[in-house]
């Protein structure tokens, strides 16, 4: 059986998440919250059901949904897209993700990923019958950073796109202002498109504003900007997300979205479209989520982990280079089986399983699941 | 912009579907109900939901889902799919075959595709870079029907993948115990693989049995068997479906589908895991749509439309050339925007277009909203 992704192993989240349910711990793997989404949430998709929302919506959408998450993009970032032309509703974030790489990349093309990466760009790459180029990022004192420089080097003829993602998964960085300004100075004038995934959008923290690509006119009209519902409203098992891009790019998206999903669950769709009408979920989510963090990062703080900087997304990495020599991989297990708290190795998010030392806790978690991790973890 | 599917328009189903709501048309376009589900349905998932089953489901499906649909097929044919590795669930069946597709067709690949087809399969083939051969069916006094040394001839050494559909969209022909007999020799001693979309797998007529290749082992040992609950259960808006294939086929498209969707709705899964309990819902279909048939058949024995055989799915094709000279595709929006009935030119289901002065009905729905119709159609 000669297949398309033979080599492709199955996603270290399912198979930390399993190991971690096998061995009782507690699970700070896979990105996912612990606690329940707002009852709200659910009157609102159940009221669509029985209101009779259960049959094909448009393929594009629910024009509600499509309209509340336009008009949320123009208060939060001042970007103007057309609701009817420039936003599609997906199946989750990662189906818009490789149906944009879809969308554009021919074989032979080269797309510029930043790494560490999440795990499923490179696999679309490849089924689409792209090059991936990873370029590194630097970790100093401030943390995770882009080296611009280096990824301006890696740009040729033949670089179609590149992806971007910021809230960073895994590393919790962010990119600024800077940033932006300095990919804009890199594809001026090329005909290179950008997959910006920002499904973390709303989880930056210290009063830092997230620099969405849609806030930069001249990287938004070469741009696929992703998010999802999941995150942002604590339902990551409703695999909702979204595209914003312009018309051209997004009436390219709509002709590969069609016949790969072809919609998106109508009254799940109906139930968000009303749910976005009050914004405060989303504007108290920093708030929310800082200070699990600073509980988490408190916590870990008399402890032999060196904490990196956490800037955004509800993820924390550590160093644990003082305390043990073993490989990502044997320390996350290790973590998991013997100290009772799951974690992700960063080195899962390198196409090369490079190796830093450094694992990945979630602090997506009620307050008593990150206490009762810390306890385990104080034992280290 | 250089993207992967330039060629590709709207789907006829969304185009029908806006010109019938403009119009004030009766839709018997685009293949839905207008009927609501069972309210049991609904009251297991909004219990799902609040039960909490809100994050990541297992990328495979929920096991209590996967576990009912294996029971249900060794129940209905006999066959046996092992729930943890032989069964997953997909954001809809459209995900699932153009999953399939990707999972087995390299660039060059031959795909034979019986025409007319559904029109996800093409743009699918081509974007895994595969070539399609169509295979058109023949219409006599029995209606469609597949010709099997035809197709046998379209094997070459590049056929990698032969695509059948029964039920089928949109003839409403249903392959016998010797088509499959047929296709099995075809196949026999060659490594072509087999993606058989069963969506209608549950609406089959006049006492016939649905001929799931999931019946005959020497085709499902190399078959992609695909269904839909959409379809079963009234609720085509919910976007879920399901793949069975043997361990080793479903191990490769599972790495495809890790990928594209990572995974489908967790409480969507599991209020259908509960409702599958009961056996009532799809056992009761055939009667259920075979009196609308007949309902809709008989309405229209007057008129100047000539009826094609309707031995399952909830399609009734018609001929009108004794009515009017229009291509199909004109004919249908002339009936839509006229006649105020929408249907769909089967001309849209040929990779070329082809023309046999035939459209299609769904009858699909409520009573009253086929005599309605009938009245409309009573008038040409
Ligand atoms: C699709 S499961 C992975 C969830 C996630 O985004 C993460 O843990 O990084
Ligand atoms: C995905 S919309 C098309 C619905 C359908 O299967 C049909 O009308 O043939």
């Amino acid at each position: 059986l000669h297949t398309r992704l033979p080599a492709v192993g199955t996603t270290v989240f399912s198979l930390m998440s399993a190991l971690a349910s096998e061995h009782g711990a507690v699970n700070l793997g896979q990105g996912f919250p612990d606690f329940a989404c707002e009852p709200a949430l659910l009157d609102h998709v159940d009221a669509a059901m029985r209101a009779g929302h259960n049959q094909y919506p448009m393929m594009t959408g629910v024009p509600a949904l499509r309209a509340a998450i336009a008009a949320k993009i123009a208060t939060v970032y001042g970007a103007r897209y057309d609701a009817a032309s420039e936003i599609t509703v997906t199946a989750g974030a990662t189906q818009a993700l490789t149906t944009a790489i879809f969308c554009c990349v021919h074989p032979g093309d080269e797309v510029i990923v930043i790494e560490p990466a999440y795990d499923s760009y490179l696999p679309a790459i490849a089924l689409a019958g792209g090059v991936p180029v990873p370029v590194a990022m630097e970790l100093g004192e401030q943390g995770y950073t882009v080296p611009w420089d280096r990824l301006a080097a890696a740009v040729t003829p033949r670089t179609r796109l590149i992806v971007i993602n910021t809230p960073h998964n895994p590393t919790g960085s962010v990119l600024r202002a800077a940033d932006l300004q300095a990919l804009a100075d890199i594809v001026r004038g090329s005909d290179i498109l950008i997959l910006s995934d920002e499904v973390y959008e709303h989880m930056v923290y210290d009063g830092a504003r997230h620099e969405s690509v849609s806030r930069y006119p001249e990287l938004a009209e070469r741009s696929f900007v992703v998010s999802s519902f999941g995150k942002t409203y604590h339902v990551t098992g409703w695999k909702i997300g979204y595209v914003a891009a312009p018309a051209s790019l997004m009436a390219e998206f709509r002709k590969v979205h069609q016949y790969n999903v072809f919609s998106v669950n109508t009254p799940m769709q109906h139930g968000l479209a009303s749910y976005m009408a009050d914004p405060a979920p989303y504007l108290d989510l920093p708030a929310f989520y800082q200070r699990k963090r600073d509980l988490f990062r408190d916590g870990l703080k008399g402890s032999r982990f060196t904490l990196l900087p956490a800037d955004g997304t509800y993820f924390q990495c550590v160093r644990y280079d003082a305390m043990s020599p073993m490989p990502e991989s044997e320390f996350a297990q290790w973590l998991t089986t013997e100290i009772k708290v799951a974690a992700i190795p960063v080195s899962a998010f390198y196409s090369k399983g490079q190796e830093s030392g450094i694992v990945r806790f979630c602090f997506a978690k009620q307050d008593d699941t990150l206490r009762l991790a810390l306890e385990r973890l104080a034992r280290l």
